[in-house]
């Protein structure tokens, strides 16, 4: 008997497949980003309350020991009042999308049928969406410290493209300008900004920068009346604490509020992918479906941070005009708890 | 007889003085910001253009040592095709514009007729206006990079404002939650982000954040087809020079690139303030009036900086909706060429 799955597959498989999972009565759990339209947001949230089964969005950031510690800090009021956040997905992805067609990161300018891999089919969303097509990785983290969907909610987003020359470059570069994949307009521009307001009064700011040469960063800010955390440039200062105007190493903060989980399983999750957080995910997941009992980030969460594609596309299209978010709580959210972030267990 | 006049005032007078020196005939230095209204803006175009007397925006962030070697590397093209920039004035204001009406920086919670220096006239500015009421130290960098008015041109902003806790705050903690101060309730979003659009297809995110306590940062970001800056880090990528997905620190990019003025006149300026930056800005100034040419920053450019403070208020009060930016070259932007920031006289 299969009491859960989960759904690690191209996007457009995602909703489909978390969808008859559901119905099929297993706790699901599904890889990121969850949903490609909001009418599969919607067929989302609407089949776990039709089904009562349960669904876990999968976003490994999350369990990210600084995040985790950073979110440990929020809860123990360090940050004071919040505020402002930043987060994003900036990542070089030319070399994922484009290749040669025989190894996945082999140089090359072929994707689709012609490519191998996630080229195979996550290209064709920058030829055709000018949309921030993978938000989660930024926003669930997020989402999570300011209590999204319990007590809070995304308002609205405003979204704005850069031109797109970052795969065009790299098509001319790496196959020449005859190459035929050199006559492609993508549509995705290369960095992409959105602003999420939240009714708490908050403001997100969130970029997908993936087509140009850069080193990793997910670009993290946590900031508020007391004080703010930046990833880059590992820093933090909390007034009275720091000394006045002068940033400290983010690093014996972070050690000081090391999460309990961390603390815990740490040594155990070192083998695990992504630096350790793909054990704490699958984790939470596999002892959330144990207990027959709500996930960490559910079929809400899945909604309203999957979202951000198509509200996203919108605003571009409308030359950045606010795109208000759906409720998909159905109002819930100014009566959901948030989840107890603080225990040990998972 | 007086050639040229500097003017150094309060904002509020800045546009009606400015216009004053241009209508006698006299070359004129303005600081920032230019112009408090829309209107304001167009009145020193339009005296300019009338008068044909010359107007300059000391935007002194224009010469610092990173910012000129940042800018000879646009100019040379390492950055590629410039695709994003990030700027803004993240300065904790708190102190300057709260006080005990006797000593500047002294703690206090006064401000207008009961404060001292800055804060009788600026911090009312905080009170009345949700909107970037200081844009040009960061967006004038980057202007320049971008050859705003000189082939390119803001077209929109879109900006939010985070709610309002930090100076309310800071008068509790101070004055206690009896002080009438304490009573007050400031407009001014704490932490407010306008993304600005260009016609070449840029995006330009400008960040105003002065009333929570945090560290100094203007935040710059420059980013091209080849690589970015970050100033927040210290550090550079440039592809095929770094290597492959690790960052540089910037110290040996920005010294390779020292911009010709900096070499010249760098330890001329040690003295000035403003870590030098205000030896070259003012140089510039009476270098241009003694030649009666026309200054590396204009009326056109201190109308379009200084528009972001309207611009940004009205996007502020229709929920984020962008609005457009007046042309106040009246179309010129096409044929203007940008000026020859390569030499090394001023």
């Amino acid at each position: 008997m299969v009491y859960a799955v989960i759904i690690s597959t191209p996007w457009l498989w995602h909703t489909r497949m978390a969808k008859d999972a559901m119905l099929a009565g297993k706790y699901t759990g599904l890889e990121v980003s969850a949903a490609n339209t909001l009418e599969e947001c919607w067929d989302l949230v609407n089949t776990h309350e039709e089904t009562g089964t349960h669904l876990m969005i999968l976003e490994n950031v999350n369990y990210r020991r600084d995040i985790l510690a950073v979110l440990n800090m929020v809860k123990q009021n360090v940050f004071g009042e919040l505020v402002h956040f930043r987060c994003g997905y900036q990542h070089d992805l030319r070399f994922v999308k484009l290749n040669d067609g025989k190894s996945a990161y082999g140089k090359g300018v072929e994707f689709g049928e012609k490519g191998i891999s996630e080229s195979v089919w996550r290209t064709q969303h920058s030829l055709l969406r000018n949309a921030d097509v993978y938000p989660t990785h930024g926003v669930g983290p997020i989402a999570t410290m300011c209590d999204i969907n319990r007590g809070n909610r995304f308002s609205s987003i405003s979204s704005n493209a850069t031109k797109a020359v970052g795969l065009h470059d790299y098509i001319v570069k790496n196959g020449g300008e005859n190459h035929p994949n050199a006559k492609l307009k993508f549509k995705q521009g290369d960095v992409i900004t959105s602003t999420i307001e939240t009714t708490n009064g908050e403001t997100i700011i969130v970029t997908h920068d993936c087509n140009l040469p850069r080193p990793y960063s997910l670009g993290f800010r946590v900031q508020g009346s007391n004080g703010l955390w930046e990833k880059d440039g590992d820093r933090i200062y909390i007034e009275g604490q720091s000394e006045p105007h002068q940033w400290d190493t983010s690093k014996e903060w972070l050690e000081k509020y090391d999460h309990p989980l961390w603390k815990k399983y740490g040594e155990h999750a070192q083998g695990a992918g992504h630096g350790g957080m793909d054990f704490f995910v699958i984790h939470a997941f596999v002892e959330s479906a144990k207990e027959h009992i709500a996930p960490p980030f559910d079929a809400y969460d899945a909604a309203a941070w999957s979202a951000i594609t198509p509200l996203s596309e919108l605003s571009i299209e409308n030359n950045g005009e606010p795109q208000n978010f759906p409720d998909f709580t159905r109002g819930n959210w100014i009566k959901r708890t948030p989840y107890n972030w603080m225990k040990d267990t998972f």
